[in-house]
């Protein structure tokens, strides 16, 4: 058996306590149960996540292979070879899909160097599912991952983004630690031009989900409270 | 019954000729039985896919409005004046997640103005699917749309984009018309650097799926064509 006849699948995972088939495709329940091995942003979230996915899978019959910002990169080097055994293997991250917003990209290069076939599955992400909902440009967008924490630094960035949305038209998405969001939006509200859209979308594809587009002049008309929320803005 | 009582679905199509439970979640049959109203990008295309997802939808008994690329923006004022009603509505583009690479937004924009609440559903989308694929930075990218087709800005954008993904590390996503694509490919290989990594994305989510990311200098090597088949490019 050739290496090329196993398969890398990128299994996307819920966002939030979500029902499972109003995110995910009916298919992956059958996929995960003929998968042995993953690759996992978080161990235990993982091993929740295809338990509540197909209840008759067998949790410790599997191999986990841990895949997150701790993970030494000599570590992963061996995670494929399963592979080479014409075995499958899944990376499941620890929300949403694989490779967006996290550093699960490094085990796809490695694929794509071994010669292994790379299957994305569709799911949910907060990144799209905001875009898609802000009313804002979907024909040229940036993710620009977290925002700059450094209170001068912060200020800039952010209104570099604003010219880059004024002056490219390309809708830019960021995000920030959820303790930090109501010091973001503030942030927006005093440093962001009266007239610049500014979506918010939290809580994406959950009970409690709240996505809002406004001009920043109507945002300092609104009361909101982000904390600890799941949060995308894009402006 | 107020304004905001009624919602706007944003529901995913297929990409292609594909499965409906390989790629769409389960509980999209039953919310669109339960939706007499569709803005639709493709009137044939969008009767067919509802067909597709519940049989026993009566398209006849449904109210198509268009939005596409034709549409005269005035026309549209009025397709939401049947949420005010407290009726749902449905937005539905040509292929995948409306408002991703396409014009649709222009009608979420209007529901946020006028209050009423926008509701993403998951699902596939060969922009995401192919950037999760491509082993290519997740956490900084960008999406460029249609990539110049006058020759000189032609290059000059590709030596942009090129640019900078080595210079900020964002990957940069783009496109062309599919029968431009073999041409797309040599002027790829002719004007970038040997070592900058190219990941092509074609027939996403459908039998014949092809994704691979190699160096520039690797893909002068392979023979491939790619002429008529959806690609993305990311580099």
């Amino acid at each position: 058996m050739t290496v090329s006849s196993a398969k890398l699948y990128l299994i996307p995972n819920l966002i939030g306590d979500t029902p499972i088939d109003s995110v995910l495709p009916a298919s992956l329940s059958t996929l995960v149960s003929q998968i042995s091995y993953f690759i996992v942003e978080d161990l235990r979230n993982s091993r929740r996540f295809l338990k509540k996915l197909n209840k008759d899978i067998v949790i410790d019959s599997l191999k986990f292979y841990e895949l997150n910002q701790h993970t030494n990169l000599e570590e992963i080097y061996d995670y494929l070879d399963v592979c080479s055994k014409g075995m499958d293997i899944g990376l499941i991250s620890e929300a949403g899909l694989p490779c967006i917003a996290d550093p699960g990209n490094v085990i796809v290069r490695m694929a794509h160097e071994k010669g292994i076939k790379v299957v994305p599955i569709a799911g949910p992400s907060s990144i799209f599912m905001a875009l898609m909902s802000s009313g804002l440009n979907g024909q040229n967008f940036a993710f620009n991952g977290y925002i700059n924490i450094e209170p001068k630094l912060r200020i800039r960035q952010l209104k570099l983004l604003e010219n880059k949305s004024l002056r490219e038209g390309q809708s830019q998405i960021f995000m920030d630690t959820p303790y930090r969001n109501n010091k973001l939006f503030n942030d927006l509200l005093l440093n962001l031009n009266p007239d610049t859209y500014l979506c918010i979308a939290s809580n994406i594809s959950c009970e409690n989900e709240f996505i809002l587009t406004k001009k920043i002049a109507e945002w300092k008309k609104i009361n909101i409270d982000l904390d600890k929320k799941p949060c995308i803005f894009i402006i």
